[in-house]
């Protein structure tokens, strides 16, 4: 199976050159000391170190053992106890986390830093601590001091960990057709009762506690999304100090079987009459959780860029090892009895395709994390709305588009290797299987789209796509006498204008048929992804350009930044000009048929 | 799981009114009586009845078991050697076997019909019957009489099954460097030693004997391709009535983990002299293999489609049934909580997808089978010669591009049940997991490209494209006067021309730089892909217009196939542009990295 190797230089690369966050961090008094190279760096080896000696190694075991569940009680694969152990005491369970409840208060770009590295080298042990997290930041935004004190503590230190219960069996994207109840009881806690489905780390062996974070209605609550609230159920029920009492009625009454990811536990969630405590204000339990489904959203294009990353890593091993034919420009290893397969164009394009994916989503997934934390921390309120309005364009994009082409490198890793690639031994079929769920949960690739399509570009009027592509201008501007840069910046301001073309395109359609939305909206999201992509990726090459003319010590690792840019440009960039010309045909052929009519 | 449902009306579309079987098939005398409706239409519901009740149910649990290997032996799933044996019985075994061997000397369109509703069914179990239809070919193109009478004659009956022995561990895509020997014997036999791996069906418990088919080298053969042999090693030697003698030396030493067909047993097969009989003459194994190997392409184009329509299958039963959130255009169904998700122009986007993928698959493979049926069976040289080579040109493009979008349908069919797609009991991520073989045997994807561009299209300088151009241009010339077409013959005139242009571009190119041809190999077999597509969706449109102008009973049939036709123009049609756009590219940004520099 692939060995797991932490791209740190090309991680140092956004951070220190692309997004510079030795010196834009400086804004924040609370980062100051914090955001530079050493402390940076101490934080990014550490977790390398853990994420490529302990973790990656039970990857592959843990796709094999799965969790096992008996009785109520999930048992996770071999190892998995103990890693969260060292995770916790290596203090990466506090790293975000407010220091009043025991974190170290450090910005979310180092934590999807170190998330990457979490995701690549084991998807489904990550995805404990992905969890967790979420709980951890709704209670930080929404709880209480004392739901804090209680409960916020022993989950920033890692005794415990949480989960994020949303989903039924008949509401997964349709949040508004949730039943679970939550009665008022005379101790101002909540019966909650009803199922949870696909409810991630909702059991297990890990930790000796494990705070669910539930979406129910209270009686009379209005109908639809209105009507929901949000909810803490501890496994066991606490005292104040947050020693352990008696079990509460929620039970895992089953896991999944599923694709991938089978380390980690999916569970089926009983709640009957289970002691719950309110976070946040009655009915307005979908609003507590776009926090943390924002920032799943781009914890889960992390994993769609993790994949790229592994899958790459696995396939160029192969391809510079695995001998077969010859270069059709004549024999390149004489002493060989065959080329090694690195050789071969069509080869060479699916790798140079997961390294432009992996190294393009690393820098808008880093781009992402930037901007939460501007978005948390500036006290400059236009500051706070660019970024906001940015970060909301971009999160759809990124979640659906870094797991979108996650699942493409998955795939190109394993078509590099043949039918190799198909065994199980060699892991790269596992990275197709877990990677797998990333462009469903969270909202799917047509959720995120209409997102972006709907809400966030035509509710806005354009002004949302209008920061981005004045962000693009703004860059095209100033980089204007750069002759190095030009055919990109050619390509990027065509775009730029076609891209707000196709938006009043499609904005004058759906006035005559709201339907045009839908039909544009896969197609727009693709394409605005990208765009976007293309515009990091000048930047990059613009980085790579300027270093190389300065003199640098790592002339190849630039060389390699601005020939991958050029292919990015070359052979993905046009895949706009299918979405486009998709984009103009309209709704009408997709609405055509009734839907008795699909099949005879 | 979704419930198998053979599409026989769609069958019948593409065999009576695009092909037009009856009145084709009466040029041969063998064929005159058989090739009407009434003995094709009871073969294809015989079949689709063994598929639906015996073999479909058979799927899941056949994933779920997979093959066990104990000490040499390999056990099936349960059922799998009653639905050989029941499979035999109805007579599917001899089908198209010559009469003189107990077969019914049917056409292969005709089989390829049946085989796709034996791998939409259950693709594990048919792949039994797969390769033993390959042994069969091969020994009925070069066996002696002998070996027809001993051999033949068995697997035809379905009692003794067939393999395939080509892959070596180190030699797949590059059979050249293939090792396993054959020492002549003093008795006129070989002695064959080696290891081959990935051999389906190497082992199980079927049937009483098992014909490997297997390629090996002589002593002091020629090195490389030019060297290979093949020979007959059964399991159990026979004697001349096929009676079963000692045990050979060849041993089933593993079976695969794999990610999908867990049903059917991949195995490591051990030859330690065991005994072997050659076939045709030495040193021409690979061109032997030929024949077999080409059939064995549009055998596995044909898996593709079938997982398109699979998946579509699956996926459109749950897209009429499951409710989530109300239609951009308004509430349809105003008696439900929500909408059936069917509504929703993303989720209907990918429906038409798979429909215009498995319909359009289905043209393809069945239009290639009848081809073969001509070569093989026409006496007259100029229209063998045409058949020949449009089966030369459509193969590579057949075999790449339906299991391209075989992997894609089955993608889409996953998407569409969300998160539900990722659980097993569902059925969805099994026809994931199980396509996924179908893009590396038989030849990658990358390998279908190249024999596309490099072997048929640039070696014949470009005759094997101008006959499929012509083709088309023949097409449009006939029905130019059609203005229900017009609109799909000016698309299908501006393609034509510009894919002589790039041929062209290319061409000139390559003797730059023969890299060109391997960088361009891929985006020209996926930019021939649809238009070939194009062409086949036009001739559809075309008789769908012709019935619905006549008029008839099932117009809805037709209006489906209409829609699908503009569905395919609109949505799908224009990823032609991004091949041609990234062909224009060229080789440079592909082969610009060192193989070292690819990661720092």
């Amino acid at each position: 199976m692939p060995l797991y190797k932490a791209p740190l230089r090309d991680m140092q690369f956004v951070l220190y050159e692309l997004l510079n966050i030795e010196q834009r961090y400086q804004q924040f008094p609370e980062y100051a000391d914090q955001m530079n190279m050493d402390v940076v760096n101490q934080y990014l080896e550490v977790a390398a170190d853990f994420c490529e000696n302990e973790i990656a190694p039970l990857n592959q075991n843990g796709d094999q053992e799965g969790c096992h569940f008996e009785q109520g009680k999930v048992t996770t694969p071999r190892g998995f106890k103990e890693a969260h152990q060292k995770y916790a005491e290596l203090g990466f369970t506090s790293l975000t986390a407010d220091p009043k409840y025991g974190g170290q208060g450090m910005p979310t770009l180092l934590r999807i830093a170190i998330s990457e590295m979490l995701c690549g080298s084991n998807w489904s042990w990550a995805m404990y601590q992905g969890l967790s997290h979420g709980a951890m930041r709704t209670l930080e935004h929404h709880g209480t001091e004392q739901q804090k004190q209680t409960f916020l503590t022993k989950l920033v230190a890692g005794i415990w960990t949480g989960t994020m219960c949303l989903t039924e069996s008949h509401a997964g994207s349709d949040l508004g057709l949730i039943r679970t109840r939550a009665e008022p009881q005379a101790d101002g806690s909540y019966a909650i009762t009803g199922e949870k489905i696909f409810i991630s780390a909702g059991e297990h062996d890990l930790a000796e506690n494990i705070i669910h974070i539930v979406l129910a209605r209270l009686p009379n609550a209005p109908a639809g999304t209105k009507g929901i609230s949000l909810f803490i159920v501890p496994k066991f029920n606490v005292d104040e100090f947050g020693h352990l009492l008696e079990r509460n009625h929620v039970v895992c009454s089953a896991i999944e079987h599923k694709m991938g990811i089978h380390g980690n536990a999916t569970c089926v969630m009983n709640f009957d009459a289970a002691q719950g405590f309110l976070i946040g204000p009655e009915n307005r339990g979908l609003n507590c959780m776009f926090t943390f489904m924002n920032t799943a959203r781009i914890g889960t294009a992390v994993q769609g860029l993790a994949a790229s990353q592994i899958a790459f890593q696995g396939a160029l091993e192969y391809a510079r090892d695995r001998l077969a034919m010859r270069a059709l420009s004549g024999i390149q290893y004489p002493e060989k009895n065959a080329d090694p397969i690195i050789v071969h164009p069509a080869v060479r394009s699916m790798l140079m395709t997961q390294k432009a994916f992996a190294e393009g989503g690393r820098a808008l997934a880093y781009f992402l994390a930037q901007h939460a934390d501007i978005v948390e921390k500036t006290k400059d309120p236009q500051q706070k709305q660019a970024s906001d309005e940015l970060l909301a364009f971009l999160t759809p994009i990124a979640k659906a588009f870094l797991t979108e082409s996650g699942n493409e490198s998955a795939k190109h890793g394993v078509q590099i290797f043949g039918g190799h690639g198909f065994i199980i031994e060699h892991g790269m079929e596992q990275i197709v299987r877990d990677a797998r769920i990333s462009t469903l949960y969270e909202g799917t690739t047509e959720i995120q789209s209409l997102d972006l399509l709907a809400r966030k570009v035509l509710k806005s009027e354009g002004k949302l796509l209008k920061n981005m592509t004045d962000l693009i201008d703004q860059f095209i501007f100033e980089n204007q006498s750069n002759i190095h840069l030009k055919s990109y910046l050619d390509r990027l301001s065509n775009l730029n204008m076609e891209w707000l073309e196709i938006t009043q395109y499609i904005t004058k359609n759906a006035k005559q048929n709201p339907e045009e939305i839908g039909a544009a909206s896969v197609d727009y999201l693709y394409y605005s992804s990208y765009i976007v992509f293309a515009y990091l990726w000048a930047r990059m090459a613009k980085i790579a350009q300027h270093k190389l003319d300065k003199g640098t010590t790592e002339e190849k690792f630039y060389q390699a930044k601005l020939k991958t840019a050029q292919f990015f440009y070359d052979k993905i960039l046009n895949r706009t000009q299918q979405h486009l010309a998709s984009i103009k045909t309209g709704a009408e052929s997709v609405m055509a048929l009734d839907a008795e009519d699909f099949a005879f």
